[in-house]
């Protein structure tokens, strides 16, 4: 691409994750401009989209007018924030797909597509390779903390047995929200309750996260063990700007994740986020050789990364030979185990 | 590839790096088999690589006729463990290039090659796409420890103002002559005057780490100060099973690295190897949104963690595009300063 003319974008979906990035876009980025912006949302019809983002004026108005936007403005790039389930969201990128346009979601289940609907995936795969364009789901978590970077510290091991990767979470400076998501001062019934209903759902990565290092690594998952999420009961008092939590009810949520291989344990995640986790940090250990422990302190920020991730992967999505990929296919950087040429593409 | 089929390589170069590699490959690897051995030692023609490598026998034997095995051969990848100055290096691989074979080494100046010899980069990389094959040079320092795990930790930055990387390695459980080169035993005097002299080197690849890492980020750098190799002085006595060091003697050697870029310091690098280093670690610390540390323990070991990236990115380097790539290429994930549109590729 000529560097005298920016990257050209169309924002697709303006609720507070969308927000999120179109606010640091507009604010913090050079050479990578709005040309479009699309939500369902009636009362958003018309507006201007950096009034939206709480900025002063782009000059580029928010329709619920997909294919007319894609069909004038031929961008080079559509940033999609909707939803998260799979079979909702791939249709919804057709007309991005069919202008010729690339794909980059926030989207946790477009992480690794295939481990959701094999079928859908390949149908969307071919699409996109029909019509030249790349689509990449990508994100914090999943996508980087729990996955990625294990994949890219594993590629400096001769060898690589286990992976057990913990991610340890202080909620206390975290928003509301956030601490009520986690159960923050719910009595242990209330919680199971509140689990039970689906009132309380977790994290809503830890498997995709999960598939990604196997498919990294070239391991075959025999079968995933899931738990939570469960309460983390304080044991003395504990409070932070939203809840003030008694010894003895919810301080947050712990779930995990377990990866067998052929019998054995090959990847543990483990995930917590709780008031007044300390230290919080994330965590890769990785078994072999050599056996090595990164920590990250402190625990990385879900909501800045996903922004992260989302933009800084922009030119690397425009770049990518066409198709639906994953982070394994942008970054192909990880141990490889068993038969190597298991890793070499079709073609090459 | 066909998974039916191995990966075909060809070694060139049978010195200590070498012969680590070949061992690696020949007792823990499938599906990567190598077809022909390469080095001009006369006393190693005609033996079997296997039995070089103190291994069993593999039925490749050792020759100092490059041109004949690639002719003969046609292999996937050459792994060319050979020598570290790029203007000696880059002629070695047109026998490979020129029969279609890709290239991966371990080369120190091939990590980021434009910086030692642009033209003669330029050159190459036009030799290796007119050819169809990719040439890749990477390990673990340059090319993973100080440099890419702080651009893959990047990504999920929004921002990032400066870089610090610490290597602090103890060099007890080192080999022997490896405590020799960091100058472990000896009076302060003799160390200056064996850096003076060229006996004593330090780790050479600090400036190459900082180009890749400014070249991740897209910043232009306008200045990198070097220091060192300095010694560090014992200030009480430490051993090892090699070395005993008084207090007022050398235990090792400290080198930084410092790269500026409008008139600010962005990037630090500061590599130090000494007897009883406690704790010992690699850290990148990434300073913007969020600001986070990352430390590896205990320091990762260079010499398995050169063969393990000379063994793992095979087949990254087989399915990459043609040209002389630099690891960025190959992991095009990083926070991405200034104008994002100068890191879409021209013709995307």
């Amino acid at each position: 691409m000529n560097v005298d003319r920016d990257i050209r974008a169309v924002h697709v979906g303006l609720g507070p994750m969308g927000l999120r990035v179109v606010k640091h876009i507009l604010a913090e980025r050079q050479g990578l401009r709005y040309v479009g912006a699309v939500d369902v949302a009636p009362e958003l019809e018309g507006k201007d989209l950096g009034e939206v983002a709480r900025l002063g004026p782009c000059g580029v108005r928010v329709t619920g007018d997909a294919a007319r936007v894609f069909e004038e403005t031929r961008p080079d790039i559509a940033i999609y924030t909707t939803v998260s389930p799979l079979k909702q969201f791939l249709p919804q990128t057709e007309v991005a797909i069919r202008n010729g346009c690339n794909v980059i979601s926030t989207c946790e289940e477009l992480a690794f597509p295939r481990f959701i609907d094999a079928g859908l995936t390949a149908k969307y795969d071919e699409l996109c390779r029909k019509h030249g364009v790349t689509m990449l789901g990508t994100g914090i978590n999943p996508g980087f903390l729990m996955d990625l970077r294990a994949s890219v510290l594993s590629a400096a091991c001769t060898d690589v047995q286990r992976v057990l990767i913990t991610r340890r979470m202080d909620a206390t400076p975290r928003r509301q929200p956030f601490q009520k998501k986690i159960g923050a001062g719910m009595d242990v019934e209330a919680y199971r309750k509140a689990t039970a209903s689906g009132a309380i759902t977790g994290h809503v990565g830890l498997e995709i996260s999960m598939n990604l290092i196997a498919d990294a690594l070239g391991w075959t998952l025999d079968e995933v063990r899931v738990s939570g999420p469960d309460p983390v009961v304080a044991e003395s008092p504990v409070s932070s700007e939203h809840f003030s939590v008694a010894a003895g009810q919810v301080k947050g949520t712990i779930q995990q994740a377990v990866g067998i291989v052929a019998g054995e344990e090959k990847i543990r995640l483990d995930f917590a986020a709780y008031l007044g986790a300390e230290p919080s940090y994330d965590e890769v250990a990785l078994f072999g050789t050599p056996e090595i422990r990164a920590r990250v302190t402190p625990c990385w920020h879900g909501d800045y990364g996903t922004v992260a991730m989302a933009v800084n992967l922009i030119p690397a999505v425009i770049n990518a030979c066409p198709g639906l990929l994953t982070i394994n296919d942008i970054v192909p950087v990880s141990f490889k185990s068993g038969n190597m040429a298991r890793f070499v593409s079709q073609g090459s």
